[in-house]
């Protein structure tokens, strides 16, 4: 019987390799990540997370104090069902923010459950596209001199990506324009190159930005602007001349629909830890597919590989600079430039939870 | 010196006198308030509150473990810099939801302090219009047999209320609209009357409802379907013809713009103690009337009533159903159908911190 027996979540801070930094969230030397266990009366297990950069004992709180309770004795197998339930219940205590990273996690904990009792990795379960889902390095690397830079592009080259994003938004737009042309001079023509402004400029500024890049053939350009100024992204995608990509800082689906049916998106990126989990992630996917866009993805690469290998309208999974490869079993791996979906059952992650548990919060 | 020395939260459950239950949120019998206390160099006090039916805990742990720690020895005059801030630096956790509810209370404690120091009462602090506010009594009364809302309505009106809300939203649009009717009946022509419908129909069955309420009579028709969508607030606008209240559930100035811009909403209803406090009420109070819309509210009336008070475009003020008044030293008053914003310096509530702290989550 699916009957949900325990929700057991965890809250860990995790040091960085090295101190990271964009143009909005300053410096950043550790994550938060929030993990959340569900079993059920038949003893099966799954697993869900979610990340932020702070704040995570919200979510924590949420799914001690809210989720856990609600949801002992639930129907695992009945995901929309709970869902919904969660959302209503929570919703006058804020139904958006660490919220949503606490549904989100409990949410790719139920799907990780389903598929593993019916013995299919969870990009088949979800429909099932192609297990290869061409991959790119998310640079975090606004203030790196550019020889930095480009060692790091080499470094990113070496391990086998095909595609790669670098960060703009520095004190002067001059300095972003030579970066960029730097970086289009050394990858060559074709070479798949994105970039991503961490929402620093106003909309003016980001279609001055985008023209100025227009001779560099960028794949996108992402998060030029804030999450909530729609107006702007439409006024961007039009009079910029690049593709833009935007969503990680978007929490609901209802977020997604106005952005999309606005013309203000071409590359939409939920997080699948933010939006609400593989539920809302497969909507969201659904939703840029029947408006005619490719979708792609924040963070969480080893979860989204499954979301983005599962729909036809998958564009490149993105591989988040945050360590936790550190701390999973079999972590993904890149072939020919392409993350490839495993074919154990559920998501297949593996949390070396001894190494984990050090790291309580 | 407003240099801020202590931050203090606090968290308790507050039971309700009786079961209140709407067309969304099912029953409740608590609510949780989260309280916050700032002191500066100078000794000088702020006080700020936020509530929340679920899930206090999550805001209860944004407060102690990132608000508190980023702003002990921060300038407590600087408002607009602290608040912007918080902002930035809990975004990547969840820039919606319980993040605000935290924001919004510790930012209600810096105006606080601000008008304190200033020796003036927050509404001529903020402008100052006129302290009489027309006050209306918020029925939660969704269950109540049709004889027990009119005796509820009867107390209203000996409690010296002017204005009332009911609300609709039952299984059948039938039963909604014999109450109606049996309200306007029982108060007469042209006593104001509203209804509220939290977020329960679709925007095809809201127009349906408006609709058939047209003869009652209505100042407004409030939350007819769930806040993100807004393109059905404009149907619903356009095709009902009853103006719209709308916006308890919004959780920052940006979603404010979109509803309003997208003409979706006729009496914009921020909850100061989720959108983000004073600096965000202030904010949305003068982009309504820059569209020519009244503002109105919802819930924490001793606070919102200063708001209300500080600007021309004021509408209605309600008076939430949640009996917080049983922990507040010289509650507000209704006076010829009016609350009357006091003449203490700040916001002038003072909390019985004994009979609070009995109360502790």
């Amino acid at each position: 019987m699916p009957v949900i027996t325990t929700v057991e979540p965890g809250y860990h801070r995790v040091k960085l390799a090295r101190v990271l930094s964009d143009s909005t969230h300053g410096s950043m030397d550790a994550f938060d990540l929030l993990t959340v266990c569900v079993r059920d009366a038949d003893g099966a297990e799954g697993i869900g997370y979610s990340t932020a950069g702070h704040n995570g004992a919200a979510a924590y709180a949420t799914l001690v104090q809210e989720i856990a309770p609600i949801m002992v004795g639930a129907d695992a197998e009945l995901i929309e069902a709970q869902w919904r339930r969660i959302w209503w219940a929570l919703h006058s205590g804020g139904h958006g923010g660490p919220t949503m990273l606490a549904l989100s996690a409990f949410d790719i904990a139920l799907w990780d459950l389903k598929a593993k009792r019916a013995g299919l990795p969870l990009w088949k379960l979800l429909g099932g596209y192609d297990p290869r889902v061409p991959f790119y390095a998310g640079g975090i690397d606004l203030e790196l001199p550019l020889d930095a830079l480009l060692r790091q592009t080499d470094d990113n080259l070496g391990k086998g990506f095909r595609a790669i994003k670098m960060k703009v938004g520095r004190a002067r737009l001059r300095e972003d324009i030579e970066r960029v042309a730097a970086m289009r001079n050394h990858l060559g023509d074709d070479f798949p190159l994105m970039v991503d402004a961490n929402m620093i400029w106003t909309a003016d500024i980001a279609i001055q930005a985008a023209r100025a890049f227009a001779p560099y053939d960028l794949v996108w350009l992402e998060e030029p602007i804030p999450p909530d100024d729609v107006a702007g992204h439409v006024r961007v995608m039009r009079e910029g001349g690049v593709p833009v990509a935007a969503g990680e800082n978007l929490y609901t689906l209802g977020e997604f629909r106005h952005l999309i049916a606005s013309g203000g998106v071409s590359y939409p990126e939920p997080d699948i830890t933010r939006c609400g989990g593989v539920t809302a992630f497969l909507k969201i996917a659904h939703l840029a597919e029947a408006f005619g866009l490719p979708v792609t993805s924040h963070g969480a690469h080893d979860l989204t590989v499954h979301l983005l290998a599962a729909v036809p309208n998958r564009s490149y999974l993105e591989a988040h600079g945050f360590n936790l490869d550190r701390y999973i079993v079999d972590p993904l791996r890149i072939i020919d430039g392409n993350a490839v979906a495993p074919d154990r059952p559920g998501h297949g992650i593996m949390f070396n939870w001894k190494e984990l548990d050090r790291l309580q919060a």
